[in-house]
């Protein structure tokens, strides 16, 4: 879920000007509200009560060529991301994947082996996460599409949502920022670093993992009360877990990763800035209820990942950063990395 | 589903060439098969497993601007028609759609009421068949996408497959064929009719129904041996049929539409050709075991709609048209309306 440019100073009206949250508002506003909806519209996924206690869950988002594919990202790592960004969100859930759908739009002039490539790329991502490709439609259209739709079961009482954190919770993330961030501007805008950054930079851009097996070892340990992936920046998801849960944050540790330290430093960038308000990377942003904390970093553990402390939610409803004395708060945007520059 | 053009004589090996059922079947061939499918790849919809007898089914397939969307359809029906495509696929198997996710590329300079357009188009045509929108997710693109993520659940064993026909059986249709052909020759090629028959042609071009109380209702009859909708055209879905189920039909009588004639008598077309080979139409072609055809019959019209029977299944595989005495092969295309010309 990319978010559409929100342009300061413009008139306003078009869906340039609105940016997507206020178009999913806008959207929302329009559409009959199904009965006892088990997910929130505007959660990470959406769900459908199937008796029993348990729920569908589906998850539906868009690969476009222009704005989601840079240049050095091969066809098959466009359609592995496809999946890896909807899994992420099922992740975000504590959800496990069980079958994908892919509605695929093709420019007339790609070629087998490009349709191949996809077709193994889609193959790959569904794969490593657990599921299937079960099915499909193609179309003709100008630029590359990929519109994945992911579909698991769980229990609706196990579904993390967005908005149960409660002030004195641990605010956690599955590992370290900013390095999608870094590889972009290694990608399109000639930023220098050594052979080794580069290969972990370029790959955190064209290799994206979701976090699949720590949401699920989360989800079971019960110890979550909210959570949200950080496709947009992690500033922005805490912004939105905050706002859906009703609280605000103090962190007081920024999880920048260290190859992004190094490559800031190099190219006397601001290592902050890439690790908070980057985006296009798939850790997961959780809150953990304080007393069950060991629970929740032991399951993580067990299932192959860590989980970082960074901060505690608060009742004074602001996401501040409080690090090294200084306070200040943490400014609610995604860096609006490739677009229009591919 | 449209058929991505292939082109006789060229070289081949891009998508154009290819076209959408040999696309398909290359994308299939790199993917790992889920163990026991409910629903093989490439029928209608897919579906999975979720205990106790019963599947989730799950369609998806998009709507692009430039191929689906002709002058004279305004975003509302576009949005709408986006949703009866794949509503059209589930009246197909006999399903009822609950809830529906819509993956939305948007051009930039989409204004806020032309999203508003889409978003109410989208709910219109959602509750027209008893489902709701429950989530979606919004991206930049250079043209309309409207990808549509349906889903369903349903008893395993009343799924109506493209494969169960068996000879002796009757084939039959829920309407008569070729209005959209006509209407989209109206719309793009200048073609003349009256201001009566200009509204019923457009009509059927811009507010496309799906036979989901008839599909429905064919389903609880179980008179129905197998079941396509015929978004691709008749001569088409006849043939998919066919094919799927290892059977030929021989087809007596061709169901054209009255309007479709006098349209066709006017302009001096080929009536036969609109309604065989043109396609965006949402009638479904079904083949009815013959000792049960008062059953579905009934069925449909008691659901409001009609069966019409057009020909008899046979053991021989071709698919014939035997009209008046002559007899002649029906050709597997369908029409190539309005590609390239919007």
């Amino acid at each position: 879920m990319r978010k559409a440019r929100a342009h300061k100073g413009s008139k306003g009206g078009t869906s340039e000007d609105l940016g997507e949250r206020k178009l999913i508002k806008l959207i929302q506003s329009h559409l009959s509200v199904m009965p006892g909806l088990p997910v929130p519209f505007g959660d990470d996924v959406s769900a459908v009560d199937i008796g029993k206690g348990r729920v569908a869950v589906l998850k539906t988002d868009m690969l476009i060529g222009k704005t989601d594919v840079p240049r050095g990202m091969s066809l098959w790592q466009a359609a592995r991301k496809a999946v890896v960004m909807n899994v992420s969100d099922f992740a975000a859930k504590g959800v496990a994947p069980t079958a994908l759908l892919v509605s695929l739009g093709l420019p007339m002039d790609f070629m087998r082996k490009d349709v191949e490539e996809i077709a193994r790329g889609l193959n790959a991502g569904a794969q490593e996460y657990g599921a299937y490709v079960i099915g499909g439609d193609t179309s003709e259209a100008s630029d590359l599409v990929v519109a994945i739709s992911l579909f698991g079961t769980a229990k609706r009482k196990a579904l993390v949502l967005r908005s149960g954190a409660k002030a004195g919770d641990i605010v956690a993330v599955t590992g370290f920022f900013g390095k999608p961030a870094a590889g972009l501007r290694l990608l399109l805008e000639g930023y220098a670093a050594s052979k080794e950054l580069r290969d972990v930079l370029l790959s955190s851009v064209c290799m994206p993992k979701a976090r699949l097996c720590e949401g699920l070892a989360l989800c079971r340990s019960g110890a979550v009360s909210a959570s949200i992936d950080s496709s947009d920046g992690l500033a922005w998801s805490l912004h939105e877990l905050a706002r859906m849960s009703e609280v605000g944050f103090v962190v007081n540790s920024v999880p920048v990763a260290d190859e992004v330290r190094r490559f800031a430093e190099f190219n006397r960038l601001d290592a902050m800035e890439l690790a908070l308000h980057g985006g296009e990377e798939y850790e997961l942003v959780v809150t953990v209820k304080s007393k069950r904390w060991a629970d929740a970093e032991t399951a993580v553990e067990a299932s192959g990942g860590r989980l970082l402390p960074i901060g505690k939610v608060t009742r004074d409803r602001q996401v501040l950063l409080d690090v090294d004395g200084v306070k200040c708060p943490v400014e609610e945007r995604g860096w609006e990395h490739f677009k229009s520059k591919i």
